[in-house]
């Protein structure tokens, strides 16, 4: 990861919603165009700023007084817009530049998304960004909205019908229309909307500064963001923990989850994405909530921006009540596959149920029946009894019809209200239809409301994710090395493990005898059972060229079994240069894991770990994390595998040394973290963990180079 | 499962949903009360037969001449709705029954979902309706509404803004709120409806009745149905084929996943559930289309009754069209979560795309870009590229505003008409938000529509599973059977394997000796390695007694061994009956798997098999299929365990006999669905499969009995 301590994130950004003057290049008068919408917005909503459109051809488009040239205008203009085509983009950023524009959105396309004469074009581009300071945003993007001062600087359609209410809802997208389109749907549901910012094809301002934008923009408490890639991950690492430390939750769909989403989103961006599964340790270490669709995005948004971070529930326990019992299996149903608890209510509770409504079902969830249709003002009874319930983290009421019927719908919202002073720090989150203005006016009593079962327990999902995400994980950025060992690890096999062990990676006795007598004379000191194999730089595969053979027990089955293997190898690998036999001691028993560390493009040496033989095989279950680890993030990654009971003494096997695992885990990572310079790849396979207290060692090892300029 | 040769599913259900005369019991002024609503809403809704209040005191309500009791009438009503206290339904049902009435709908509550007191008064009134002929609804329940007839017997709050528009889907529901509300979303999708049909607590009339009703209806054409239990197997798996029979798909959302769930439903219904995983299997075997939710119910429901049976997909290959690479990501994310592949576009399909737009992006998803949006004529070029290309089966356009901006909209239209006059057959899905007339008239041209990607994948997904479920699986009703053998089969292992040996589920061989002497001889016969294990009805668990002597290679060791075993069991479990000492041959090798079956408390004996060992302890994944299976329904059985390619020579390992294992699993099959009745359970583990073409072989077994009325 880049180390960003004196990078400003985010810097300069509020000129692009705040700026006092726009200028527009290749402003139109054809509103149909990208260069005439966004002048057409600008007046149609109100902008107060001075606006300049530029065209070469002078005259007024739009009304308003077209200047030829930047330099012409009557001052610098803080915000520059760019409609133009792409060749003629490189000159009026520089004109920008020379000018002291703050910052420049260019709409166009025609630049890394169409291959590599438009990737140098945009590359000039940005140089001049970061040798002048100006900001800019694009290419190849929908730009820019900042709703309380009515700063446009987008053609986006969603602006077609309607300007978006202000509120604190801010939204990032790489993706010009996913943000568009996010925006647009938040404004549908009644989300008042502080920023917009869709990046594009990156050439200055990433994604990292949009969120850094919004964590310091006092308007917005909530950010949105569409993500499909990362080009500086040390800028996206500490974008989120400004949000964090700013209290802003920050909700992520991350596209790109497949293969084949990752390969389109790969295409689409022209950047190389780094891998999903990375992507998403660090969105979890960095606090941030992944959603997986745009619909989950809003719901949870919305709640978020209702409750708040305080309210978000401290567990997983939630109270489900309905007024029918067919719902009630549903809820509990959808509640299950988020994860959810459903515990049993307190006696007390059930009673406090059965007291107001005799026929209701006051198990959990609670079925009111329809007793609560004929007799709402019994409602609250209800509510109160399940929100003092201690068992409970959270409270979902679904109700399919009662805020579309004029008969319930003001004594639902009257018992609401009193459940509200009551249990201020409650979490009840509604699951309901209803019309727009009483949606609002629930949502201003401080219940988030969604339409779907579904929807409500994903989001209260999120939510406990939200509320028990612990301590911010830091990751250390990794320090450079040049220790002599290094040039050789990556040798063979006993180099590499000799390494490792130097670097707290624990193997068993070995040594590499040269001849027949060093072997004996190896295996006098280390003892038998013993192993044996080849070591060789040229033979990647050593049981394939009969280069191993275990359980060697005595001096004479090694004498022999030393020339046989040496007879095999010359036979199959006739070319191989041969460093001599590995005689090492044999593990018995024990718990086979593979472990390894490899270099994500975008976030550097990554750990792997995961439970080796049959499991590594059939089911291909690892857990990762972003190298370095401490010995308790290792445990807790071992402990995060579904084959963890393996470790754990499931159904009657001893317990393995997991704590030591962990320190070996902890302590591979620090060494790739340390070397991530020249090591591309280390595979531990096995690391044999054995019983409680008798250790964990890695029986073999490879170690890769990192190959500068690959192809 | 009940035989149901000679049931007539669904018979009589007419009455329900065209009568020519109704009934009202409890009929009320007081239109918030359920006796009041029905009455209300036929007089609203213009219900043209006539209807006959029933009330003690006579006079009118609702301005219509009420009568004391059904005897009074001047004729005999077809079908009568009870909204009476329950302690009154009983007589009302016998007056009925008496009268002539054809069919009963009995809204009140307070009966088996009550406690044993309302069970017993509901099962009097199942009795009359089974002795008198007449079908009744209910208790407890939603009743029923014939759209087409306006013969309303509810009192559903879903008709108080508004009667359905009449069309053909069809719903039917245990859960009078689910199926209330179901109805209610499809009117305000536009969806038309033929019949609603809620069955409660099913004293006589159950889903299935509701399903067959369906089937036979000319009107519908597609049936939702809602479900948390089954009463009666054999009338379900005969209304899903007489369903399939009708070439009417049906969609199912089966509530009750969950454990959670499972636990709400039975307190729901007070009906004893089946596992949800069996029911998976039975609703998979008859062809039906599961889905999770209320939203992909109607989802599904839409696009089933837009393109027909005849247009679902053959295969699960999707083109994704979009006017955005954002989208394109996030659509390849939400196919490839449901399983859909996304192949590539042939040379031929990609120029033909780049010749109308040459900035696209040709891949799949096809990302049009916004060129589309200035030149929307060329969307019938791209679009016929996709469509005509054989690598795909069906294509989903995806438009986040086109359909909603008037100057996109007509020429998107009539793009799509085109396509559809030029590829008639070709599944076109459209994701997108319009206006209720626009969406209406996409529908007409045979375009289902849904509004988000994630509905999208998961509709299309439907569609491949109905254009893909192959021909029905028929299962076989049980015979009963008295063999000799079986009596002495649950004594102990040796026996259990005797009789599924001559079942035809091969073991190893093995002899149970009496005495030291008796064992050697049995070694001789049998050869050496040997295995021997204690026999006695009183040891379950013989590894624990040390029982089990694996590894017996020469007759010294089987002399010493023998007596050792003997004496460590009659120390360890010292008033264990000893019958004597299975000599058995040792299997070699081999891949373990779990077999047994089990009897479901609905549908009877269910076969379950999994990976042994490890497999089994820690991932507990198995394969299930309901009693008795054919050969090759047991391969596919094998087949489909994520584990299967241990069995199938992954990794470089040798291939199992799987032909073997599946003749055992079938053998197993038949054996258990013949024995049913008096057969519980059996456990074979494990069952070993040797390497192709050395067969498999069950190396433990149990037989459990079924146990008469079990508390």
């Amino acid at each position: 990861m880049t180390a960003v301590e004196n990078v400003a994130v985010g810097r300069g950004l509020d000129a692009l919603f705040k700026p006092r003057s726009i200028a527009i290049f290749g402003a139109s008068e054809d509103v149909t165009k990208i260069g005439g919408r966004p002048l057409q917005f600008l007046q149609k909503y109100g902008y107060r700023g001075a606006i300049y459109p530029i065209n070469r051809k002078g005259g007024t488009v739009q009304s308003l007084q077209a200047y030829a040239n930047v330099a012409d205008l009557p001052e610098a203009p803080e915000l520059a817009v760019m409609a133009v085509p792409p060749e003629s983009v490189l000159e009026a950023v520089k004109d920008c530049a020379a000018r002291g524009v703050r910052a420049a959105v260019i709409l166009s396309s025609g630049f890394s998304e169409m291959g590599e004469a438009g990737n140098r074009l945009q590359a000039e581009i940005g140089q001049v960004a970061r040798s002048s300071g100006m900001r800019v945003v694009g290419p190849n993007c929908l730009g820019s909205i900042g709703v309380a001062d009515k700063s446009i600087a987008t053609f986006s359609v969603a602006l077609e019908s309607a300007f978006p209410t202000p509120g604190h809802v801010g939204i990032v997208s790489q993706s010009g229309n996913l943000g568009s389109y996010t925006m647009r749907l938040a404004v549908d549901r009644g989300i008042g909307i502080s920023r917009l910012l869709t990046t594009g094809n990156e050439c200055d301002v990433d994604i990292a500064d949009g969120i850094a934008s919004l964590a310091t923009d006092p308007a917005t408490s909530v950010i949105l963001c569409c993500m499909e890639t990362c080009r500086d991950a040390g800028k996206l690492v500490r974008a989120l923990a400004m949000a964090r430390e700013a209290g802003k939750p920050i909700v992520v769909l991350k596209v790109g989850v497949s293969d084949a989403g990752s390969e389109a989103a790969a295409s689409h961006t022209g950047a190389l994405a780094g891998s999903d599964a990375v992507f998403d340790v660090v969105l979890r270490n960095g606090g941030a909530i992944r959603v997986p669709s745009i619909e989950q995005l809003l719901d949870v948004g919305h709640a978020v921006s209702v409750v708040g971070t305080a309210r978000a529930p401290k567990g997983n326990r939630a109270a489900l009540v309905t007024a029918s019992g067919g719902f009630g299996v549903l809820m509990a149903d959808a509640a299950s596959a988020q994860g959810l608890d459903l515990p049993k209510l307190s006696a007390r509770t059930q009673e406090r149920i059965l007291s107001a409504l005799p026929y209701a079902s006051p198990g959990n969830p609670v079925d009111m029946t329809a007793q609560v249709s004929s007799r709402p003002e019994l409602l609250v009874q209800v509510l109160s009894a399940v929100a003092e319930d201690p068992a409970c983290d959270a409270v979902i009421l679904q109700s399919a019809y009662a805020f579309q019927m004029p008969r319930l719908r003001d004594v639902y919202i009257a018992a609401l209200e009193q459940v509200r002073r009551d249990h201020p720090s409650r979490l009840i989150l509604l699951c309901c239809k209803a019309p727009g203005d009483t949606i609002a006016q629930l949502n201003r009593l401080g219940f988030p409301t969604v339409e779907t079962i579904d929807a409500a327990c994903s989001t209260l999902a999120a939510l406990v994710r939200l509320g028990t995400r612990g301590e911010p994980i830091a990751t250390a950025a990794a320090s450079s090395s040049t220790d002599a060992l290094l040039q050789e690890a990556f040798a063979n096999e006993a180099s590499a493990k000799a390494a490792l062990a130097q670097a707290g990676v624990p193997v068993l006795k070995e040594i590499t005898a040269a001849s027949r007598d060093a072997a004996l004379a190896a295996a006098r000191e280390i003892g038998f059972p013993l192993v044996l194999k080849i070591v060789s730089p040229d033979i990647a595969h050593k049981t394939e060229v009969g280069g191993v053979v275990v359980g060697v027990r005595s001096e004479a089955q090694l004498a022999h079994e030393y020339d046989s293997l040496l007879a095999r190898v010359a036979q199959k690998a006739p070319q191989a240069r041969i460093a001599g036999v590995l005689v090492a001691q044999m593990a018995q028993g024990g718990v086979e894991l593979i472990l390894g560390t490899k270099k994500d493009p975008v976030f550097g040496p990554v750990v792997m770990v995961g439970l080796g033989g049959i499991f590594a095989e059939v089911l291909r279950e690892v857990a990762l994390q972003i190298a370095p680890l401490t010995e308790a993030q290792a445990t807790q990654m071992l402990r995060s595998l579904k084959a963890f009971p393996l470790l754990d003494g499931a159904r009657g096997r001893a317990k393995a040394d997991v704590a030591a695992a962990a320190r070996a885990v902890a302590a591979l990572s620090q060494f790739a973290a340390r070397h991530a310079d020249v090591v591309a790849e280390i595979d531990i396979n096995p690391l044999v963990v054995m019983d409680q207290g008798q250790g964990a060692f890695a029986l073999d090892a490879l170690l890769v180079p990192e190959t500068k300029g690959k192809p």
